[in-house]
């Protein structure tokens, strides 16, 4: 019998079981909850957990239960489009921070997602949806709109394909908004969203250009409403800085 | 035939493949480059990053190169000893960096080395060795210093076995010195090291304390040689605050 789709077929399990933690609690979860979790068999689910342990992926806490370990943590901190991006970008970042004390963040497109590599909050700045490392769609937010401006017209497809959720009154939920808007973030360089994921908050994003790939990036504050204009220039500068810091030194 | 011992081989050799990107340009590797780096035969570096790229583990760049994925990157996240103790301590750590503008770390022990789960670097401070989600020695630094103090005498005994590597004259290099420096940390409740990792330096330390599990992470600033004693009652603070941060909340 060929080694391959059985192999595969343990990669895909491999990854429903670690995927599984998401939104886990810090203590760990136990066997029981990961087959009820995954709906793999609990044989399964023990076999590929005492491999992953023996490989430290997964560590064993009190109680019988697991947890992703930092072994994983370590070999994700190598993905280039997610922390080399986020080392070059953090001084950046915290200036802008600094100077905004408001929600910060750096954005990636996956597939039809804007994924959050980095955010700097403020602790009395508006509440955000999300979490460093988790998806919003690109519809709903200003750096997923800058994003969308500047990727392949498939993926502009590929988001019309599906329903646009709706989150506040002014989210973008049609065709001919989406295609305003990043149109509009296309040719200004910029965009501004307002009461668009959170009413009474104000989203300001910028896209990060490297020389040789385009836009790789989008930069973000969300804010109180009031504050959205005079956030453009400092988004703009920050963004730019990070396409800076992108370029080769010529060392 | 049995799957389990194929099956943990393709596990081990996965994760070889998946540390060779460590230190790889953010362009990724070719095929045959990670042959090279990894010592696996070219036709099994084929057909695992082919697996790895069908899940989205890796991604295929230009040029037929490959680097880690977000998927990974998001996947280690999940990591709560890394991720979800940055998560409540990083307001904290924000709070530090702006009151000091120097390097802010936050450290856990994995084995015997101090891997460093954040860190704030001001532009203009003392250049520090490593990088997040590196790893230290725990004798060569004061957060490595204050974990090896509240740990399984174990660890001690393992660190022990090993030769302790010199990085400056001052370096702790022998179990009397380090034995000393330990049981210091453990008595006063932190640590001052100068001149310890990087000349003109010095690094303070103090134990981050959960209620329920002891000590699990320790606060660290690296500052210029003059500012070492005046920086450790806010390092003090933080690592309190950080340990506070960690109690389930009433609700």
């Amino acid at each position: 019998m060929d080694e391959q789709p059985a192999v595969r077929t343990v990669f895909g399990r491999t990854l429903t079981i670690l995927g599984a933690f998401a939104d886990a609690p810090d203590a760990g979860l136990t066997l029981t909850q990961l087959a009820n979790r995954t709906g793999l068999p609990m044989t399964t689910v023990h076999r590929l957990v005492g491999q992953l342990e023996a490989e430290r992926v997964l560590e064993r806490t009190t109680g019988s239960r697991y947890r992703v370990g930092l072994r994983l943590w370590e070999l994700g901190l190598l993905a280039p489009r997610a922390q080399g991006l986020r080392r070059l970008a953090l001084p950046i970042l915290e200036d802008l921070y600094e100077v905004t004390h408001q929600n910060v963040q750096l954005m990636v497109l996956d597939g039809t997602d804007a994924v959050v590599v980095e955010r700097l909050s403020a602790r009395d700045a508006v509440r955000l949806e999300g979490r460093t490392g988790g998806r919003l769609p690109v519809h709903a937010t200003s750096g997923g709109v800058v994003l969308l401006a500047h990727a392949d017209p498939e993926v502009l497809k590929a988001v019309l394909a599906e329903p646009m959720q709706r989150f506040t009154p002014a989210t973008i939920t049609s065709e001919p908004q989406l295609r305003a808007a990043a149109s509009l973030a296309r040719r200004q360089g910029w965009i501004v969203l307002r009461d668009h994921l959170t009413p009474g908050s104000v989203s300001v994003a910028a896209p990060v250009i490297d020389d040789r790939r385009g836009v790789v990036a989008a930069v973000s504050v969300v804010a109180d409403g009031a504050d959205g204009d005079r956030l453009v220039p400092a988004v703009r500068a920050a963004a730019r800085a990070i396409g800076r810091a992108l370029r080769p030194s010529p060392a």
